[in-house]
């Protein structure tokens, strides 16, 4: 299948690598975000779309109206279902496969809520995340005044907790106690426990490590106490890469079986997300 | 869904606790093995199949033949595709679903091997058991000549390696030592580190604990070192249950679709296996 990657940032450049790795596909072309739109129409069975998450829903929308197969890691948790609404339209109209929210969260960790929740109905699921960056957070730390460049760091205190560790680097002649003040205040920060730090160089203390412990303890039947867990400790752009060109994969399979429209991660059958025959997968796995 | 379960042993009471607790099921029935076949073509939509897993076969094939749909925990991994091959052509043939080897492993552990492959497709996994009961090794202890009650338990030891400690009770006049050598001769321990410990009662010591830790270091696109784990301390046939009863939802959603034929678990969408709309289940779960 040929597979082509659109946005050449963190998750484009894993992508690559993901495509490049894959015994059944072809890398079939990297645009930048800001190409013309009509190059990208050529041959290509599925997009990756690895833009901004802001700029999904438009360049995903283009690409299946075209009947191209995209996949993307949007990751705005409570827009998801009105992303999916809008593109299933679109792809049932023209005939094509899009995947979204492909990712770990949302994605496969949404897999494996899903699958507990199967496990044990009744019960609580926790997933807590890090140690690791927070995206969202770290650009909200960059916009507050006075901020030269912040990473802000989440780390897991269980039952869905975290603490917000935020390394500043100031602008020159900007006050650490009226940042950290402002920052505190923010509403990204408001409402956990929050530690701001000035440091030398926010460089020096880049890492795309990340991690998530995933916890449920819950009901099978009339059987309390059914207790579950799923760790991972990973590389986050490299994770995020691999699972959106296995999921390329499912949308390619999908469309080929005439199963037109928009589905996230839950919705995707794992042996889809897999090179090799059902027969291979069934004996190697099952 | 109207849901009948055949056969009433462990399996098969943890699978109506099951039935009874989902909001969308109504139990309709539940059956014997010995019972005649024919009072089982009622109205009906899935019949959990709980007998012993070598009569599995014959009671999946005749159901199946009638339009009926089947879920099955059949646990011989080595034959698990024959089963598939040979099941998926009477459900064509008959417009059904049978899902197959539904439980923990095979089962919902196969899932999770499935999805970690798709996150790191270079690498190893592997699934250590225990500590817990296993009855293929139980069976077989039970066998040996002199042995009145056995109880064979599994405990992991990582990498896939595992420890067999053998409790047994002795008939009458029984020679432990000759017993003990017996045992440890035999195909099914001779490859393991086993221990075998003489008890007064077998009995006394019964418990349906079991349990899981699933390993997965590998490789995403380029990048090494993506580590991942699945634990999980469960009631073992209150699990197997469940997931039967959860699968039994899918095979009802897949017939319903017209997506006839027999499938593994791998092969399904976690959405099917959960009660309630994709728009509740995209909204609470991605």
């Amino acid at each position: 299948m040929k597979v082509a990657i659109l946005g050449y940032g963190n998750i484009g450049k894993a992508a690559e690598q993901a495509v490049l790795a894959a015994p059944d596909m072809e890398l079939a072309g990297i645009y930048h975000h800001d190409d013309c739109l009509s190059c990208m129409a050529g041959n290509i069975d599925v997009m990756l779309v690895c833009t901004p998450t802001r700029e999904v829903r438009t360049f995903a929308a283009v690409l299946a109206s075209r009947g191209i197969c995209t996949v993307d890691s949007f990751d705005i948790h409570g827009q998801i279902w009105s992303l999916r609404e809008a593109m299933d339209a679109v792809c049932k109209t023209n005939k094509t496969v899009s995947i979204l929210s492909a990712g770990w969260d949302p994605g496969t960790d949404s897999m494996v809520r899903a699958l507990l929740q199967a496990m044990a109905p009744k019960g609580l699921t926790y997933t807590n995340f890090g140690p690791g960056r927070s995206m969202g957070h770290t650009v909200a730390a960059k916009a507050i005044p006075g901020v030269k460049n912040a990473l802000s760091m989440t780390i897991p205190l269980g039952t869905g907790i975290h603490r917000r560790m935020v390394y500043i680097e100031l602008e020159e002649g900007a006050d650490f106690k009226t940042v950290e003040a402002a920052l505190l205040a923010d509403d990204y920060f408001a409402h956990d426990e929050t530690h701001v730090i000035p440091v030398d160089s926010v460089d020096a203390l880049n890492n795309v490590a990340h991690g998530v412990n995933l916890v449920r303890s819950g009901v099978s039947g009339a059987t309390h106490n059914q207790r579950f867990e799923f760790n991972m400790e990973i590389n986050n752009p490299a994770l995020t890469g691999q699972v959106m060109v296995s999921c390329a994969r499912a949308a390619v399979r999908m469309r080929d079986r005439g199963e037109f429209g928009a589905k996230t991660m839950i919705e995707l059958r794992p042996i889809d997300l897999l090179p090799g025959t059902t027969e291979e997968n069934v004996k190697a796995l099952v």
